[in-house]
């Protein structure tokens, strides 16, 4: 006889199903033993009346400890008298598959919630909780929708290395390995080799994986790996394509996403899932300034001209209020806070490039890329990455003078690389955004930062 | 105007149309000048006459270099005595978007195919070839289709970490890294932490993502970092209920790589995408023996019980002339060389494990896992992973014997775990097989191995 899922249950009001999970209550009462058994989709009661035809099964009852998994055979019950679902199952058979012992170090009766420490040292528990295992169900719907909407529009999915001879990005923050008795580090980001396989004319690729951050905050926002969601396409026009992708994109997994968990979120997180009008709305960095001036804010000098949380904040909740709406790209942002390879616009004090934000949380930074060899060297140039000595004075390139680190980089843009842009978007602000969590270690399967690098 | 992919060019028979790519071929004649288009799609004949109309035009393709990126706008004339696919474009615009220095550093026209090592050097370039581009085309619709698979039996995607306080797997060929102040060590195989989200009680779940092993050895199977394919599913009756779901799965993934792809890969490589029958073949490691032994061939003892990849070829062979099957499940492998992790038989001889071969490769391993606390301590301590002084005289276990590497992983097992087994499955194995390549580094996008970390 085959499981049955819990949620399915009220289909079979009068026959015997079989269903499987753990126990999450026990009630032992005087002439009745009440659990509660709940698997990945719902909960049910299991009623046992105590009689002498029950004795086996009222001793397994009192022998048994809460999250022990048990395998339930019984009669269904439907009976709008049943406080929990209208449903109650009366076993005649109980099958306990591996017993829980007692007590449990952090607490799961919802009654005082256990500190978040203590919580993440025992992750596997504390991820029997239906509101923590929706985190997941609803990132598993996001990444399968993104995934689709990426393959319909014709990209390939790649698989970049993650471990790679050179930073990635600007050179801090990096973890170093030894490899054969040279040195290797992590991957900071698919950057290089997304691009990379511009070069190759695979012309729309998608990565969806691990990166790394020996980054030593330990606010509620830094982790020292996470899931990078990245794209990177040819053939594009302008940064402004690159733009009008992502929120497709973006408004293709959050109508997915309504429709499939929308209910259920609102059930358990009280919260409504928001589909986005098209097109967001976009805002250059000057205007973005005269907004939080506005609001008598002043972003701090050491930001060179980015803007700090508060900043973000102060305008997500602008848009939010003044035009009903959770996205604003933030376009322009100056070239002293962008890196070499964001294409520069002609006055080269600004780039092709954005940041997204979400309810004024940044998920996103994009750009167009600079795609021409001579024109990216001199960025690097301009960048202090590369010696000033690697164009000679008639305006050629000096091979000899590029950095190894870069060679093989640059090398990409030598040989016909197209125009390109793409973006990187963050999975677990997604996923904040969505749910209302405050910190990335609970949107995160297995947290990994400064201080935590267990279980 | 926006651009046509060269594969849709002929339904524009008269029209004019704007395709981008590569330049593969440039022929200048006397009368008239011939390029080859390139996209990820296909390939175009542009022809050029040469006449004072043009001559701006005339001007551009003289100059023009292959691998050079262009757009072409211009007028499809659909001509059956066009050699290339019967069809050519007529420019009235020649964009070069990117132009390609020349000579290429390796052979593209296909006539000497240039050296491995070279060519992966240049491996950017080496991917401009359409059927390198094929490869990973195959991938992108079978990871999708497999995830489809898993997605639509109510599995939950997770993303485990890959920095790890501890080795999981055997402890050898491992990745060390400073981690403020302490070791950590690369995930070998996502396995303690997909059974850690059974134990979470999310039933059924997959990750597709690195892992890497410090493998010195440089055979055409061996890399350091590789995607490794993971599943894991709770409340299983047994390892059968593993093979049945993986042999569906893989049913299902080919079915559909065969309805997309199946005439190109034809094309392409000349090989029949086949979409095996259900049941696969099972066999029990001693009757696998028994078939190798009338082929008059022995193990050699070094295996301990296992099956060499010689051994592997045969059995594959065998099943293929005698049965016309590529998959053979052989089960029943002996304690000696499984995991603890694997649930032991009975007889504590064999284990409920198993390994598929696809074509005589091994592409899975997969088992029924120990579920129950008390066990699998005393099969870890049967493997000398833990000392016999872990469980005292009554059989109780004594918890501060319990090696700190191993009690996080050990924990789940004694709160409720359900029983549960799962498989992993090789990615790159997988494109060897269906289009017939015998190295690992043809099939990977950016190969890693002992004496590779380039580009």
């Amino acid at each position: 006889m085959k499981r049955t899922q819990i949620k399915d249950i009220k289909e079979y009001d009068g026959q015997v199903v079989i269903v499987s999970g753990f126990v999450q209550e026990i009630r032992n009462l005087k002439s009745m033993q009440f659990l509660v058994l709940k698997d990945i989709t719902g909960a049910v009661q299991i009623t046992v009346f105590k009689k002498p035809d029950n004795a086996e099964l009222n001793q397994i009852v009192n022998e048994l400890t809460v999250q022990s998994s048990v395998s339930i055979k019984g009669l269904v019950h439907v009976d709008s008298f049943v406080k929990l679902n209208g449903v109650e199952i009366i076993p005649s058979q109980i099958i306990v598959a591996n017993k829980s012992i007692a007590p449990l170090p952090i607490d799961l009766s919802g009654i005082t919630e256990s500190g978040r420490d203590l919580r993440l040292d025992w992750r596997f528990l504390d991820l029997r909780d239906k509101k923590r295992q929706l985190i997941f169900r609803v990132q598993t719907i996001c990444e399968m929708a993104m995934r689709e909407y990426w393959i319909n529009n014709g990209f390939i999915e790649i698989h970049s290395p993650k471990l790679v001879p050179n930073p990635s990005e600007s050179g801090a923050e990096l973890f170093e390995l030894e490899y054969f008795g040279r040195k290797a580090y992590l991957a900071q980001s698919p950057q290089t080799y997304k691009q990379m396989a511009i070069a190759s004319g695979f012309e729309r690729v998608f990565e969806i994986g691990p990166v790394f951050r020996a980054n030593k905050s330990s606010t509620n926002r830094h982790d020292t790996e996470f899931t990078s969601v990245d794209c990177e396409f040819a053939w594009i026009d302008s940064v402004e394509d690159v733009m009008e992708f992502e929120e497709k994109w973006i408004h293709y997994f959050l109508t997915r996403l309504k429709e499939t968990l929308g209910d259920e979120i609102k059930e358990v997180f009280g919260r409504e899932v928001i589909v986005p009008t098209l097109p967001f709305p976009r805002i250059t960095m000057s205007v973005a300034k005269e907004i939080i001036k506005s609001l008598n804010y002043e972003v701090p000098p050491e930001t060179k001209g980015d803007l700090d949380p508060t900043a973000e904040r102060l305008i997500g909740k602008y848009f939010e209020e003044k035009h009903q709406h959770q996205f604003v790209f933030v376009t322009e942002f100056p070239v002293a806070i962008r890196p070499f390879y964001h294409m520069f616009a002609d006055d080269k004090k600004s780039t092709l490039s954005f940041d997204l934000l979400w309810n004024g949380l940044e998920v996103t930074t994009g750009a167009q890329r600079e795609h021409r060899y001579l024109v990216i060297i001199k960025q690097a140039i301009e960048k202090g990455l590369i010696s000033c000595e690697a164009i000679d004075d008639s305006g050629n390139v000096v091979e000899d003078k590029i950095p190894i680190g870069l060679k093989s980089y640059l090398d990409c843009f030598n040989y016909g690389c197209p125009p390109h842009g793409g973006y990187g978007f963050g999975l677990t602000r997604m996923l904040m955004n969505i749910l209302g969590y405050e910190n990335v270690r609970e949107v995160t399967y297995v947290y990994r930062g400064v201080d935590r690098l267990y279980p």
